[in-house]
């Protein structure tokens, strides 16, 4: 059985590098922006509206409690791209040893025991990264002013964790869904921290 | 400046015997019940006395909101106790670099930017550990059913929740006021997870 490492990650806590980091130093198969690449290839949709659909829970028209199934009220596509997300996730992680970044993949793959990391960070520190990682989609940071900024990475946040919430039933970020849970605040220097992950595998 | 690892942990969580061994590589200085020990000569009150005076908030006989002053209705040596503790934490910290365990150390000492552990397991876990664990004094876990040993566990953990809550205002076992939040029970070899955690030093 493959060993899989699944990161769960506040935006702006550099648990995306950490993850590399670590899938580079343990010789594991690394899998993030890749996961939206192959579900691409498979549907033949562009990577940008598959990103914008995998990583963001549905949006329901009108309220569930009106009589009508759940799903009949969430387009079908959202629904088939989330299917896929999960099908390629099991078959990456079936595949070799892997890290896995995002995605509720620590719930998907749960019969399988994923290590289940989550990493987090102070709020200067998450702005600071991303004023320092500017090719991020997201940042943007030089044009906007610290509020704005740190209003972005919130609400990023809160994205992230409601897609969790709903695909999984659980609270992001609670230690008891996760096997470690590290702050990048307290020690910057991310290769240290993923030789130290890497020690314990 | 000293180094200051402090180490909060749950009852049956393993973090006592984690943090001995992460002081044990280090070659840190170990506080524990040596705290108790320090007070119980200072103040010539024995150490069972002042154990549950020291772990566990003060109880108090009657609402604060009858107008009367917090300290006024909680008997003196109460506050002694935890002034004492307090002082000897903060002299022991200055002396060496060192890793103290529970009594809000964490709290106490955040002014010198400690770095702040905190140790769980899954309920399962904590059981089996307090059966094979005799010797500790809280678990008399041989002579207890299942579920007398996991409610005197909860009564613990609750115990030590109320303290630090009581003590510092902040949550025990939140990982926003730690820096490491470590479940035993992803890795139960705790000398290799002191390795691992003494690598980042």
């Amino acid at each position: 059985m493959s060993r899989i490492i699944t990161i769960g990650r506040e935006f702006g806590s550099g648990g995306r590098e950490l993850a590399r980091y670590l899938a580079e130093i343990l010789g594991y198969a690394y899998y993030d922006r890749e996961i939206i690449s192959e579900i691409a290839k498979r549907t033949s949709l562009s990577e940008k509206y598959i990103q914008n659909v995998a990583e963001h829970k549905p949006v329901i028209p009108f309220p569930i409690h009106t009589g009508r199934t759940f799903w009949a009220v969430i387009p079908d596509y959202g629904q088939n791209v989330q299917q896929e997300q999960h099908a390629i996730i099991r078959e990456m992680a079936a595949k070799s040893d892997c890290v896995i970044v995002g995605r509720g993949a620590d719930y998907i793959l749960r019969d399988e025991k994923p290590y289940r990391i989550f990493v987090y960070s102070d709020s200067e520190d998450k702005m600071r990264r991303c004023r320092e990682n500017l090719s991020d989609d997201y940042a943007k940071g030089a044009e906007m002013t610290d509020k704005e900024l740190a209003r972005r990475i919130e609400q990023i946040n809160a994205s992230r964790a409601e897609y969790y919430e709903f695909y999984t039933g659980q609270k992001w970020g609670d230690k008891s869904n996760y096997d470690l849970c590290i702050n990048t605040s307290a020690c910057h220097d991310l290769k240290k921290i993923a030789q130290a992950v890497a020690s314990m595998f």
